[in-house]
C-alpha cells in the first residue's frame, strides 16, 4: 500500500473536527519524571472511549460511504468501542466480532454503545475471519485497527494536534503496535522531527519487521499485548518506516514504572500500550539531549487506576 | 481584610510562572458528561502533588521575604503537601503540624518532599496551635491555607489561565471550603462573568457565611470534610462576596456522581472536593442555558483512583 500523506492527515482533521476531542498538551517540567527536559505529553487517553482510536473510527465513517448495514470490525478492545462509539454518534449500525477468549467485562461497554456484540468461539483470528464474513454477506463496511488508509490519516491527526499545540519540537515518541499511530505521524512530520517508535518486548512487530526487510509474523505477549499486540506490522506502518528514525524496546517493568511515574506526578492513569512511549524516557532507553524538544503521545487509559498507584511510592496520593 | 485584586493575581501569576504547571483546559463535548452544553474544564488536578494548593504556596513563597527558620503550615491534606513542595523547589525549610488523627499515609509524602513533619496531640485546632508557637518561637514565615493575600493571589490564577484559554465563558463554577479559590476567581473575574460557588452540605462555610450576614462556624462532616472542611469562611473569600453571583450546595452522593461521570468521560480522577464544582452541573443543580459558555475548576486528584471507576458503570474501562 502507499504510504499516507500529511494532505489525507489534514483532510482526515477537517472532517472529525468537533466529533472527537482536541485533548490538551500537558507540559512538564524536566524533574517531573526524571528525564532532564520539559515533556510536551499529548493526553490522547483523555479522548472519548479513552483512547485516541476513535480518531481513526471516525475518520473511516466520514470519509468512506458508510453502508445501510454499517460498519463492522473485529476488536475486543479500544478499536472495537471507538468504532462502536463512532458509529453511535453518527447515526450508523456497527458490528463488532469479539473471541471469546475476551473477558466479559469488555462487552458490556460495546452492547452500551449500540454496537451488534457477536462473540465468536476461538481467538483474534477467528473474530477476523467471522467480521470477514459478515462483511462479505452484508456489504458492510469494515473496518480495520491500523491497516486502512482513513484510519491512518486520522490517527495523525493526534500528531498534528501536538505539533500545533508545542510548536518547533525536536523529537516525538509513539508506541507501536500495528502502527497506526506511528504510520500517521510519519505522514504529518515526515522528515521535520525525529520520530522515535515504542514497542515492548513482547510486541515487537515493528522491531521484526525492519530486521527481516519486511513485515513477519511474531509472538506476541507480555502486559501490552491487548493494545499493542499485532502479530505482524501494518502495511501501511511499513511503507511509512522511511520516516521513523529510531526504534526502541521496553521491558513490561519498565512500563509499569512509567505508568506509576506518571501517575506520581501529574495524576494520569495511563494504560500500559498508553504508557509504553513514555516508558522509552522513564527507563533512559532514549536520553534526550540537554535542551532538545520532546514530544509523547500519551495514548489510552482503559486501564483499572489502581494498578498505576504504587503503594511504595512516596508520591502517591494521600488523600484529599 | 480587603480583598485581593486582579493586579494581585496578575503579579502572582507573574511570580509563578514557570513554576507551577499551566494545566491545559479540557473541553467537553454537551454529551460526554450530559449537561447540555460544552464544558471547559480546567484540569488543575494535574499539577504537582496533585493539587491546584501549589500555586497559592508558591506565590506566598516568592511574594514574602522567607526568613532562615523557613515556612511553617498546619495541614494534613492538600496545602502541607503544596508547601513543602515549593519550600523544597525554593530551598527554603518548611515545617508541618500535622493532627495525630491524620492517617499516617498523608504523612510520608511530606517527608518525602522534604518537610519536617510534627505530629500534634489531637485536632487540627491543636496542629494549628502547634503552629503558632512554632512560628512565635522560630520568627518562621506562616502560611494558611485560605486567609493570606499572597495564597488567594496564587489561586487566582488557575482562573486567569482558565479565561484566557477559553475565552468568553459566562459562567464559572468553583468549590469552596475556606473559600481561597474562589477568593482569587473573584480578583480575577469580578463583575465580567457570573462566578457560583459550591460546596457539599456538610462543608457550608459560605453557605453560612452568607445566611449570617458575616462568617460563622460550621459543624463539618462527609465525604470532603478533607479538602472543603474548613469550620468559617475565611475573611478574604467573604470579602469577595460581592463577586459571588450564586451559592449552591451539592449532596455527598453526587459529589461521588461527578467523580464516576468525569472517570467514565475522559479518564480523570479527580477527589471529592476536586468534584464538588462538577457535581453542580451533573446533578442539574446549576442547569445552563442553551449555549451558555461555562467553565469549571477540577481542582484536585488526591484520591484512591479505585474509588472513582463505578464498575456498574457501562463506560467503566474494560482493559487495555
Amino acid at each position: 500500500m502507499d504510504a499516507v500523506t500529511r494532505e489525507d492527515v489534514g483532510a482526515a482533521a477537517e472532517r472529525i473536527a468537533g466529533a472527537v476531542r482536541r485533548t490538551p498538551v500537558l507540559t512538564l517540567e524536566p524533574d517531573a519524571l526524571g528525564i532532564g527536559v520539559r515533556l510536551h505529553a499529548k493526553l490522547d487517553l483523555l479522548q472519548p472511549t479513552g483512547s485516541f482510536k476513535v480518531r481513526g473510527a471516525m475518520s473511516l465513517l466520514t470519509g468512506a460511504d458508510v453502508p445501510e448495514a454499517g460498519v463492522v470490525a473485529a476488536s475486543g478492545g479500544n478499536f472495537g468501542l471507538a468504532v462502536a462509539w463512532a458509529a453511535r454518534r453518527l447515526g450508523h449500525r456497527a458490528a463488532v466480532f469479539v473471541p471469546e477468549s475476551s473477558p466479559p467485562a469488555k462487552l458490556r461497554p460495546l452492547a452500551e454503545l449500540g454496537a451488534d456484540v457477536h462473540v465468536v468461539p476461538g481467538y483474534y483470528a477467528e473474530a477476523l475471519a467471522a467480521a470477514d464474513a459478515h462483511v462479505a454477506a452484508t456489504g458492510a463496511l469494515s473496518a480495520h485497527a491500523y491497516d486502512q488508509p482513513e484510519v491512518v490519516a486520522g490517527q495523525g491527526t493526534a500528531t498534528a494536534e501536538l505539533l500545533a499545540d508545542a510548536p518547533g519540537l525536536d523529537t516525538l515518541l509513539v508506541a507501536v503496535g500495528g502502527g497506526g499511530l506511528i504510520a500517521g505521524a510519519a505522514a504529518w512530520v515526515t522528515d521535520e522531527i525525529r520520530l522515535v517508535g515504542v514497542e515492548t518486548d513482547g510486541t515487537p512487530a515493528m522491531h521484526a519487521a525492519r530486521a527481516a526487510g519486511r513485515p513477519v509474523d511474531v509472538e506476541v505477549g507480555g502486559l501490552a499485548a491487548s493494545s499493542l499486540g499485532a502479530r505482524r506490522l501494518g502495511a501501511l506502518a511499513w511503507a511509512a518506516q522511511p520516516w521513523v528514525d529510531d526504534a526502541l524496546l521496553v521491558s513490561d517493568a519498565e512500563v509499569v514504572q512509567a505508568q506509576r511515574r506518571l501517575w506520581a506526578a501529574a495524576r494520569l492513569a495511563a494504560e500500559p500500550g498508553g504508557a509504553v512511549a513514555l516508558a522509552a524516557l522513564t527507563s533512559g532507553r532514549y536520553r534526550p539531549r540537554p535542551g532538545e524538544r520532546v514530544g509523547v503521545l500519551v495514548c489510552g487509559g482503559n486501564v483499572d487506576p489502581a494498578t498505576v498507584v504504587d503503594a511504595a511510592d512516596p508520591s502517591a496520593p494521600s488523600g484529599g
